[in-house]
Parts: C-alpha cells; structure tokens; sequence
C-alpha cells in the first residue's frame, strides 16, 4: 500500500516510523482480512461442523490484527508499553490461528493461504518486540 | 493484496466475486487506514483546533470503510439489499471526508493523500451500486 | 448504562443529544453483543450446517451495530446525512437478522432473545430516522 | 444489560462464563463507549491541544474493550492463553487512559467520568487475570 509510505512521511511528528512498524501494520491489514475470509469459507464448507476452532482463532485474529494495525497507524503520543502488550496479543493470536489452519491446509486451500498470512504477520509482531525495548 | 485474489479464488461458493467487489475492498482497507492516519496526524499539528470536523469525518470513514471491507470479505448467504445500503454509507462518508480533506490539502499533505484515499473508495462504492442492481 | 447520560450531559456542546440518540445507542451496544454472542452458540450447535445464514447476518448487524454506536457516542461535527445513511443500513441490518433468527426461535433460544435486541434496535434506528428530518 | 445474562444462559456450551467473565465483559461495553465519548469531549474542548494525549489514550482502550468484549462475548472454543493476553492489554489501556484522564478530571467532568469507567474495567481485566491460571 503506497498510502503506508507516504502517510508516514507527511505525519507532523519528529521521526516517521521504524521500517518494522510499517511492515508489522502492512502484515496487520492482509492477516485480517485473510481471516475474516478464511472464517468466511470455513462456514461455507460442508465440513463445517470440523471448523469451529478455525473459525474461532479467524475471528479473535482478524480483531487482534485490526486493532494492532490501528494503534500502528497512530505516532501521536505513542504508548510503547501498551503497544508492546497489542503486539504479543496479536502474535498469540496469529500463532494459534496459524496452527489451526495449517492442520486444515491440505484439505482446504483457504486455510493454507490464511495459515500463511498468520506466520507472516506473527514473524512482524514478533520482530516489533525486539526492536522495542520494555524500557521505551 | 495478493491475499484477497488467492482468498476470493479458493472460496467454496460457486462463482468468486466480481472485479468491482474486489477493487472496492481493496480501496476500502487502503481508505480505512489513510483516515485513521490522518486523524493521527491532525490531532498532532499545531492548528489541530482547526482540524476538529477533518477528525471526524476521518472517524467516521474510517469505521464505515473497515465495516465495508468485512461485507466485501464474506461470500456466505450475502444480503445484497444490506451491501448497497452499507455501499452507500461508504460513500456519503468518503466523499464528506474527501470534502474537508480538500480543504486543508494545500496546508497538510497528509490531507491531500487521505483526499486520494477518499475519492478512490467513493469511486468504487458508487460503482458497486451501480454494478449490483437493488433487484438482486 | 449509567455512563451514557454522564457523558452526554458533561460534554462541552451545546445542547445534549437527544432522548431518540440515547436510547438509540443503547440498543445498538445491546444488539451488537446479542449478535456476537448469537453467531458464537449457532457455532456451537449440533446444527451448524443449518445455521450459515444467522452466523452471516449476526456478523453483518454486529459489525452495523457497532459502527452506528460509535457515530452516536460522538457528538463534534456531527454529519446528519452521513448518520442517516447509517442508521438506514443499521435498521436493514437488525430486521434481516432478526427474521432469520425468528425462523430458528423455537428451536434455538438464544436465536430468540437476539431477535427481540434486533427488533428493538431497529426500532430505535427507525424512530431516530424519522426525527432527524433529512434537511438537517 | 440483560441480554449478557441471557444469552450466556442459552448458550450450547457445557457450562456459562463465570461472573468474573461477564462483569468484565459488561465493564469492557461501558468503558468503550465512556473512551470514545471522552476523546469526543476532548476534540470539543477549547484546549484540545493540551489533550492530544488523553484523546490518543482514549482512542487505544475504546479499541482494546471493544476487542476484548467480543473475545469474552465468545465462549466455543475459547483459548485462554490469548484471552490472557488481551485481558492484560486491556488492563493496560485502561490503567493509561485513566492515568491520564485523572490528570484533567478537575477541569474536564467528562474526564472524571471516564476514569471511573477505566478503573472499573481495568479492575475487572485484573480479576479475570488472577481467576484464570496461566496453565488452564
């Protein structure tokens, strides 16, 4: 999303952001919306009754994802603690989401392609924590 | 979003979504995120008591767009009379949001960008109405 | 919610919103959980494979919900065209759940009680819809 | 809200939520609304500069109560790990934003009244957290 980039640079505070916080928020975006369709074919299929943990992990991930990816979409006065705690939630989230989805994968090409967009984003959330320090 | 032609793709219903729902999600999540950054951004200029109305329209276009970009994410048992009403709601808040955007463009560049974001997404929610007829 | 009238009598506009607005936004937090919690025991059920259509319009009315509540706990620039727009989709949203989950009533409790919180908030949509006259 | 007590009631599921459960999921409903009404307030306020902080702290826990109602709204398939995480960012939005509202709650009622709601749903964040072991 070119709207990334350049919202970041026109924002009137000091610095733009770290390049791990506009690959995080980028990560965000696509892991929700692969979950939210991801529950949505799941509840298409004529399994559905083998699907309810997948559709449960899509939906707390596609909130989780939301809402890290909003508060990565704000710099004014930034609460890094609180970040901090959004993303290890979000890295949960996408971690079990992945997991469900992977045991599906074979058989449903959905969660293959959500799987991924979960390990995608969980690397991103995770790379977030190291790069900002509890003390931040 | 490579993510939402493999997720639209590989969907259990009979026939994957037409190109103007792709591209209306596409542009809903791209406005979605430029309107919660320039709220970001207004709420941080020195003028931000001139930039109260720009706030929240960009709220307001912000939550209709992500509520837009979860319809168009599911496939399953659409209610085609509830998409054009939210379609139509997506739009009045862009083009309100595109409006007073426009105004303080030549001031704050972050403006002028979420302007972009605005009129694309009302663009494509005005297509969509066009394309899906109140019959269906 | 005894929070509700707090916040709108302290807030520094003019005027309080009116008793249509209150009584609006406390239906939709209302509906907005019923309507989460509706999908969420449909999921749970036996039946699952029957219930695709509730799950679908439960999520498509939360998410209205949600959207409408937060419009109306906002009172700073207000835009009524736009707020109409939304409690027009608001209003489809709860009457389509609400006839789906009458057809599962006598069977599924829960199904019963969310559409007695979907009756009620489209009411409250429409009774806001008809005294905010569209010149406002 | 009686539809909480009713829906868990109804629910499929073997047993309903504990009161820890539902007071935190009640708590989390009135503390997002009170945020999102409080950054409102704020955006009104003559000297919205000196409350960029206090709207921004608003913004995050409004986001997070809301992710966390509908995560407690849910009980199929529940993962307590991640629900763990989302309490204790919950807890902490919460602590910050009534932190900060208490700093303005002699010149600002509306931020009074926030606090409370923040201390209350951060209260109950913490006792669902000592209620649920970390290994359950």
């Amino acid at each position: 999303m070119q709207a990334i980039q350049d919202m970041f640079t026109l924002h009137p505070s000091a610095a733009p952001p770290s390049s791990a916080v506009r690959d995080c928020l980028a990560a965000c975006l696509e892991c929700a919306f692969a979950c939210t369709a991801c529950a949505d074919a799941c509840l298409a299929e004529a399994a559905v009754g083998n699907l309810r943990r997948c559709i449960r992990r899509n939906a707390d991930c596609a909130d989780l994802c939301e809402v890290l990816g909003r508060a990565l979409s704000r710099q004014t006065e930034l609460d890094w603690a609180l970040l901090r705690a959004e993303a290890n939630a979000c890295a949960l989230a996408c971690e079990a989401c992945a997991g469900e989805c992977e045991r599906h994968a074979s058989m449903h090409e959905h969660c293959r392609v959500c799987a991924l967009a979960c390990r995608e984003c969980a690397k991103h959330c995770r790379r977030l924590l190291e790069q900002t320090p509890p003390s931040q």
